[in-house]
């Protein structure tokens, strides 16, 4: 039976929520969520995936010509040079002893390009995950469940499920839904198991095929590839730390459920406590594990610390 | 003889900077610099390092409060919340189904805390690294020897050397210049050697003499201990990717140099090609290292892709 | 009897509010309140008083030496260059047809120069001006009350008090009140009555105290000159539509009253609906003033256009 | 004959340059350049315009709905609110006593909207404004010719020139040139004369034309109506202070001259040191002139002092 007929809605999304909401599991004061599958022993482990080292970066650029086109009133980062080799040309630094310098900063949206969704960044019914309220989040920032909870908790083992290369496509079509089946048959094709602490990419094509386009058009927010209601029914009961995909928004666009937008936000990141990451790059990593058949390998993908963020961008770094 | 000594000046710089000039040892186009001591084999023998599971975010809160006092144009990281509770509460996304979400920006100076120096980071003589012009460095950012050329190679071995405990102090004093002869003398009590491709980090004591004080001062470019020219006869033989350290500008400020300001920055950056770090945290990561007698470990430190960006914030990742 | 007597307290507040409150005398749906008592009458009058042609800006330099301390998360204004001569020089333009550019960005706090306050800068009781609540300010910016309402207000007759020449001082003392007294006498002195519609500048020479100190110093925020709550009884009932200080929050500080924060705040602009300007360079004006004994003038203090905005900054035109 | 004949180059430019070249004019430290025909005299004869009390704010709103698509890295106006309704709602200022305040601040590209051109804009052959070289506009501003040197001065006589109602039509053709002989025509049916120290106002419709259709498109850069380069022939002997257009551009596009971007901007801007402006909203003003049959008006518009700015966003006020 497909997971993206049509009689979905609201009552899916609150079933699911109740049958895995981690609140309170890690006590009433707790903002780590799945954060907490992260131990010693899954650490220590994810480092002996390393063997052949090589690293892949999974972040896009940040730049003007980013994915971004407003929505939502994101803008693609801007970058400013506040001291550069023009300045001293033209003798701007001849007070400085010989030495001269270049200096620059960025206005970033957190969640242009490539980034993580911090446990703040969705609400459902009032409330974020671990039952924390409307007032925990204000102009000053998050005051619970900010991603710096998370700052030295994003390094584990990571699987990269490559749905798109399962499914013989070089990318899913356009608004192509990932079931719980898809990803059963996916990791049994690529011989891993998803287990507690995982980090797992999945990966639709949908960011190379707009590449090989030559523009972004409406990959932010428009019809798309992505992660259907039933995939909660994969990675909850697996208590992954973290998904991520390489669309904007993690899940199918349109959503299944005419009633709710980003009803796996709410399942997974809301009650489930599961991070998510948007916009991971996977080709490099991708090619490589079709080459050598290895689809696991150490993740390490360390938000920034902004204070009370509700999301950051990352450069996550698949190590093999 | 002390490497403080007053005798020291532009000629010095001179001396080793061509002693230890790397420009063209990876040909003409090279913008990696001590990157390229990066290699699969020196990640793949990092990632052994890691035994017991811990992890250590050695980066700063990125927030108001940070030590950024306004020298050099550098303002503290501005945090603005473009959705939150508030907005929720007031009915702002009820045109939204059922979901609700938050959204966050940030203007940030790429070199306002914890941060990576890139190889355009510094000019001598109008040349930076590889012997590339100031046209290299304009108003849209540097054309080479971007920070995000170490987007995949911020991995490797990092080993802690821990000068203010070995020096049996809670911090250096104010200036006190840290040599070529304490590095070693700190690496041997330590059990440590140093190698290519190593990231090495050196512990003042200084942020953390700021923070129990409860004030930053004049952490920003005031006096500080730090590395002394004499350094560079230790990092750059030994071929080392980076060096960082929990200060704010590398070096032993005032300088030993009266005509050149941050020599080091000449000699080891622009010369070698050697990456520096500066704000780490390390306090943590020290005690532990000090508790369990290891001071090696994975080092994982990457930086923001900020398209041309000629610095980065980071959030280093020490993996025991 | 002095009316800074320390009884003051939260009722007097109360009662002045509820004697000079405004709301609803032009209709519950007024954004404008006492810019309503711009008319094409007190339009047409003020441009009568120009009569030598001279104009006067009394807009601080937007910059990084501003009077912003950080205090309420304020920074001074962060100008950006993002072409400057440099990168002509550098070819950076050279795929333009003989003509080069340079162009600039800002990042501005709304208010923290020379400024005007919107009627949705301050709440009291969870009201705005016109009973508008809560709700109609959201991370959108002002649903209500922006000071976008004046952008085709701020036109008419200006009328310098200068208490301090008036008292004989070159600066009012710390923390010195000005009360309905001062303002009486000072007007009288001078000759000119406040009228409708009149745009007041208040004169405490605390501005030009700290340009010859050399330092802000605690400007933004601290013990100040300013205005006792007793000037609302001489600015309500003459229907004024602004007052503006050369301080940076017009009221006395510290407030006459231990309960309430800035209390004429919500005697004027919260229930009378008078438009408050803070940081006004009235020197140059002062001494003009003080030359022809012209104390009246055509005051043209446009504010920016930012839709929502609840302050802005403004460089006025005093033009006699 | 037209003056947008296909023969027009380089050479014409040259021409008109070294013809209407006020360099050293007012001498060669002077920075103001058409400025110096505003005089105590045209400010109070300007005043004396001020009849029936009416004001036009002349612009568009500062918000991310603006006309700026990305090209030239500019972004529309980015508003951010720091303190708002939800958050005095979430208990947020509670440490205040009885007073809340809401605040903001913004991200603005100082030429994304209605804007004042510096002479420190544009540059040709490496000189800007009265000689100045390249060296004079660095990450740091600009250190000549900025438009704060206008903070006092851009105040006098404005005059509508209605082309497009003198033309007979809502909005000139996409790419319809402007020519000397348009504007002395013009002139004359309006019974206007232009004269030293003005503030032309020259409207082609093609703001609302874009309002009309919903959509700015190519407003920022694309094919436009505009001036010719034979309005020089009318601005420059008649020596205004400053033309100001309903365009992206001023010019007409694409230009006149195949070798030459913005040829206009070289002959006016730079060398005969007139003040630009563009985007100016003139819609309302247009229908006020066209009602009554007045077209001259008091203009004030007054820059922000953006310490170094090559341009500045202005709220322009013509009052009749």
């Amino acid at each position: 039976m497909s997971t993206s007929g049509s009689n979905l809605d609201i009552n899916t999304v609150l079933e699911k929520s109740a049958k895995y909401r981690n609140w309170g599991k890690w006590g009433s004061e707790d903002e780590l969520g799945s954060g907490n599958y992260v131990t010693a022993e899954t650490i220590a482990r994810a480092a002996t995936l390393v063997k052949k080292g090589s690293v892949f970066s999974l972040a896009l650029p940040l730049d003007s010509k980013g994915p971004m086109d407003g929505s939502f009133d994101r803008v693609n980062p801007i970058h400013l040079m506040m001291q550069d080799g023009g300045d001293i040309a033209a003798g701007g630094q001849d007070h400085l002893a010989t030495l001269r310098y270049t200096d620059d900063s960025v206005y970033l949206v957190l969640q242009s390009s490539t980034q993580w969704d911090a446990l703040s960044h969705i609400y459902h019914d009032g409330k974020m995950y671990n039952d924390y309220g409307l007032e925990m989040v204000t102009s000053q920032g998050a005051h619970k469940n900010s991603i710096t909870n998370m700052k030295d908790r994003a390094v584990g083992r990571g699987v990269l499920l490559d749905i798109a290369r399962y499914k013989g496509k070089k990318s899913l079509d356009v608004s192509e839904p990932i079931s719980n089946e898809d990803l059963e048959g996916c990791a049994a094709a690529e011989g891993v198991e998803i287990g507690e602490g995982d980090f797992v990419l999945v990966r639709t094509g949908q960011m190379q095929q707009r590449r090989d386009a030559g523009s972004w058009g409406d990959f932010a927010g428009g019809p798309a590839p992505g992660l259907a209601i039933s995939a909660s029914d994969f990675f909850c009961p697996r208590h992954v730390t973290a998904v991520a995909t390489d669309t904007w928004g993690t899940e199918v666009l349109p959503n299944e459920t005419p009633d709710v937008f980003q009803p796996l936000h709410i399942i997974m990141l809301v009650n489930a406590g599961i991070y998510l990451g948007e916009m991971w790059d996977m080709e490099e990593l991708a090619a490589d594990c079709a080459a050598d058949g290895v689809y696991e390998f150490m993740l390490v993908a360390p938000p920034l610390t902004v204070t009370g963020s509700v999301g950051s961008p990352v450069n996550p770094q698949a190590i093999k």
